[in-house]
């Protein structure tokens, strides 16, 4: 079967592919380590909003529906898309692995079955969780794995959460430089949310704000998380997930994350912005959590831990507040530093990670919503010498 | 535990509730449908794209991450979200079932131990499929479902793919407001596109138009499959699933079909635009595939069944023409008509089916991309004495 048409529609996909090198870069990782911890193949589950990034960064592919990846320790890659064969030339366009196949139903026997083909049916497979910026370890579908699981009862599976986090958390040069994009692009939807901050509009409106933005320079909208309140008796600790139609008035705080991805390369900024001058209790909480956001900046330094970074909380306790994060890693989430102290997993920080530092001092209880919240973000990169801030936007409380 | 700063916000969420009634009544199917299949319980999954439509249905909740929800034949339901403590609150705003809880990790104990709470350790229990529009039946994740089979050894559980899907394709008068509002801003949509198809400009360019309209308009932007080709030398069967970069020239088609939402109610539409005069070849697609639509339209009545959809593909074949997908529900996919004929449950059609009449002749090789396709596409609702079209769009071949 020839893909002519295929072939020629490959050159239109917007422009931010990955070189070959890359890929086979990622590729080599995985192989490596599949080696050192004895595995034969490492098969790779994704579905949906966070989940999918473990499919798409193996090839490119963007699904809807659920896809997998087989990873081989040798011989080639395959894609598994479970979408609808309608849409196979887009499956084929995207996807950088040339062997991309439909799975209808069945997908456990599928997927068995190819397995057995390359000799893998009594083998050590490792499968990766698909992570979320939940903590949960997550598996293919109970039917999908159920059906696997009988269909080779010789092979061991082994749920290696962390698998890919681990190789993902270090960015090439190619992705950094696409990270550096998307923080571009973050940095001017905030602006744009800056521009718009007036009296009357809502919440909604400056998160369509930052949209339009991210839209226009070709960048990819991943979300934002926005809320306003009262200064002089504020409720919020922690931007919402979902725009509300609450209006801005003079007093009040609006406070953003916004996310933005380049090239499958995501960033984060958060500023605080004020309609009128902010109340000397907001001005000491941005004092606290910039303070917090310089220890960690000072700390992503090649040979440092986590440990380093989790200083930052210092400030905050200090003052008798509490925190919900302090930091986490983009895209994978790994190190992930929160304030549920168990999840912190160790960690020595390398050249080429790139973390949101992002400390979120509050007053308050979290669960009732009622409180005072700070937060405040960059995108930062670990290189050879020290830390580089991918965000060009000042670090300031915005005051309209 | 108070939640005043929440009350506060809920009234402030983007005003497309549902009546206390309307989710009530939705309540009230399921319960009865429950007892009627002797189930004691239906634990709804849901996670991403579509496949979270299940409990947004039943919640109003737009998670990100993963969630759960509880539908007891009676006594209250609970819905469990997975993404992380901090994004509480925006959880509490969003959903309509008061007993909200975050599933830190250990999903399938939590699970357990709230149905071991109701006396539900030795029931029957259905599980619906998160359906998206592959047709995988796509239980919990196997580490969740694992966990929950192990800790309720006497509890039975049944996998039910279109348990949700039955009660939810037929819609309240509620739900057919907001599609029609949906459909208004698909076709405002599909004008935004008309109006900027031009010389020079790219798909991506025409998808961002429509994108645009959408958010302007306050509908929620669900997806756009686009695509452009020469006529005179056509490779498109079916519109792409991302916006390429390739350059409109005169003598080329663009085809367009728009998935808009409003109050979690989809529509989709579908028309092709040329720049410049249509080939006879294309005309004659165009054609037939409204001459499939009328028939499809027609038999849009209760009492009459799939078969009479069916039918629908009688002008396609007389021509030698394959096909790929004649009509499917929307949200959820039910009743689907797709030349994968084994795929096809049988329905009888009722007052308050909303369908996507979308006839898709073509000729060529699917897999392969070349070909020349026609697509187009309104969503009807079904009612006491007939079709009504909510589109309002003309269903013509528009030439700029």
């Amino acid at each position: 079967m020839t893909h002519t048409g295929i072939d020629e529609l490959k050159s239109y996909y917007p422009g931010q592919r990955y070189s070959s090198g890359e890929m086979e870069r990622r590729y080599e990782a995985i192989r490596k380590k599949l080696a050192a911890l004895d595995y034969d193949c490492l098969l790779v589950y994704g579905q949906g909003y966070n989940d999918h990034a473990n499919v798409r960064y193996l090839s490119d592919y963007e699904q809807m529906g659920f896809s997998y990846v087989i990873v081989p320790r040798s011989g080639p890659l395959t894609l598994f898309y479970g979408f609808t064969w309608c849409h196979d030339p887009t499956a084929r366009i995207m996807s950088v692995i040339p062997d991309v196949r439909y799975i209808r139903d069945r997908a456990g026997e599928v997927l068995a079955d190819e397995l057995r083909k390359r000799g893998l049916a009594a083998s050590r497979i490792a499968v990766p969780a698909c992570t979320g910026p939940a903590y949960t370890i997550a598996l293919p579908p109970a039917d999908h794995f159920d059906a696997l699981r009988k269909a080779l009862p010789k092979a061991t599976f082994v749920s290696e959460p962390f698998f890919l986090d681990e190789i993902r958390m270090i960015k090439s040069r190619e992705e950094i430089a696409r990270t550096e994009r998307a923080a571009a692009i973050g940095d001017q939807a905030m602006r744009a949310v800056i521009g718009a901050m007036a009296e009357g509009v809502t919440d909604a409106d400056l998160y369509r704000a930052a949209q339009r933005k991210t839209m226009d320079m070709g960048g990819q909208w991943k979300f934002a998380i926005v809320g306003s309140t009262p200064m002089s008796k504020p409720n919020l600790i922690t931007p919402y997930q979902l725009p509300l139609k609450r209006r801005i008035s003079r007093g009040d705080i609006f406070i953003t994350e916004i996310g933005t991805a380049y090239g499958a390369c995501e960033s984060l900024i958060t500023r605080p912005i004020s309609l009128g001058p902010p109340t000397k209790q907001y001005l000491e909480l941005f004092d606290i959590a910039r303070e917090s956001f310089n220890i960690m900046y000072e700390a992503m330094r090649p040979g440092k831990t986590e440990r380093d970074l989790w200083e930052a909380r210092t400030p905050i306790l200090k003052r008798g507040l509490k925190f919900q994060i302090l930091a986490h890693g983009m895209s994978p989430m790994e190190p992930y530093l929160t304030a549920e102290e168990d999840l912190i997993r160790p960690y020595t920080l390398q050249e080429g990670m790139v973390i949101s530092l992002e400390p979120k001092p509050y007053i308050g209880e979290h669960y009732t919503g009622d409180g005072i919240g700070m937060f405040l973000s960059d995108t930062v990169v670990i290189e050879k010498n020290g830390p580089r801030d991918l965000n060009k936007l000042p670090m300031e409380f915005f005051q309209v």
